[in-house]
């Protein structure tokens, strides 16, 4: 992409995503992603897609402050329009607007074009592995949720069942393991294959370091 | 120890803890671990040891209000009124406050007792493993702090600089890689090194998935 163009869709990016700082490290991870995986891929328009990565997430705010709107169709349109502003066509201008309306894991909209197939798979990848894992622990903490619940007989629930209440496990168990079966393209396919490994260990692992079922035969009580 | 007695210490510390609601899942862990440990212990005072556990972080909302003041010192001094109040001697009570005095990590008070040395290491295994990643994790979002920082070149700062700015990644430098070394009690050292492993594969798994050194050479910038 020209780098004068490169230039004016980051700064745009960067201030509609300005009370999300910390989310411009995953727009720039989800750019290398579409990138690497775009090299395999013949017919592809690198412009589309760099612009489409770079502008998936500008909807952020809009969804934050009325959680009825959905970033992505949000996002799409801005995008549609901060595009023909900059002067690109009718036609290229609405590719990008697609990419990004269908980015997203929980709405029906699906991808139809290589580039937003890309897209998706990319910013699926960051919810994939140590990272995925990473980020959803650090939004718990952003929306005061907890790492799991208890009953009251103070027993565990593994976050398993939709009636438990909103924690880290439940959303391992709803978000983070059902997303190495949604790719579309095969790269991305294999590298969340290979991060599922530490992603399942992990949660494993704490599990059995929280699990402290035997505390009552402990105490006496 | 007595059924009553737990009952009343243990709504004590809830209601100390209201602002901190999750946290108390961490204080039950450790009243866990530290009664573990004591098994292997003889000449222990478990009741002096479960008091100690249940009210080590009650000076958490005071840190927090004056962070000037210090969580540890602050709860000692509450724990021992309150333990008095409920009539405990004044030994006892001033045993309490010793323990809770001396379970933080970054001060000068060393722990003396048995029963202190075992509320700081039961405590320290909670910033072990996975549960210490996961706390951690969550800890950065609820303060705002990311999960890594980059420089002007976009390079990713690996967090072992004391100039990196705050972090996960500097916070893992800095506290979780160094609690390993620092237990008193056996028990606590020989699990605390069962749990490494998941922390050290955890982070150097994160840290190869977020590197993206090439992204401008993929830009074709």
């Amino acid at each position: 992409m020209d780098r004068e163009i490169y230039n004016k869709i980051e700064t745009f990016m960067l201030d509609m995503m300005n009370d999300f700082a910390h989310d411009s490290l995953h727009i720039y991870r989800v750019l290398h992603h579409a990138l690497d995986i775009s090299i395999t891929h013949g017919e592809i328009n690198r412009d589309v897609l760099i612009a489409s990565c770079l502008l998936h997430d500008i909807g952020r705010n809009l969804q934050f402050q009325n959680p009825q709107l959905c970033h992505a169709v949000e996002g799409g349109k801005m995008a549609y329009a901060y595009m023909k502003k900059l002067g690109w066509s009718e036609n290229l201008s609405a590719h990008v607007q697609s990419c990004i309306t269908t980015h997203r894991f929980r709405i029906g909209n699906v991808p139809e074009t290589i580039e937003a197939k890309i897209l998706f798979d990319s910013d699926k990848l960051d919810v994939s592995g140590a990272i995925g894992i990473a980020r959803s622990l650090i939004y718990r903490g952003q929306v005061g949720e907890p790492l799991y619940t208890v009953n009251d007989k103070r027993q565990i629930h593994d976050g398993a069942n939709l009636a438990d209440p909103e924690s880290f496990f439940k959303e391992y168990h709803f978000k983070l393991t059902k997303v190495y079966d949604q790719f579309y393209t095969k790269e991305a396919a294999i590298t969340a294959e290979k991060r599922k490994k530490i992603a399942v260990s992990f949660f494993a692992e704490l599990q059995r370091e929280v699990a402290i079922d035997n505390l009552n035969e402990l105490l006496y009580l």
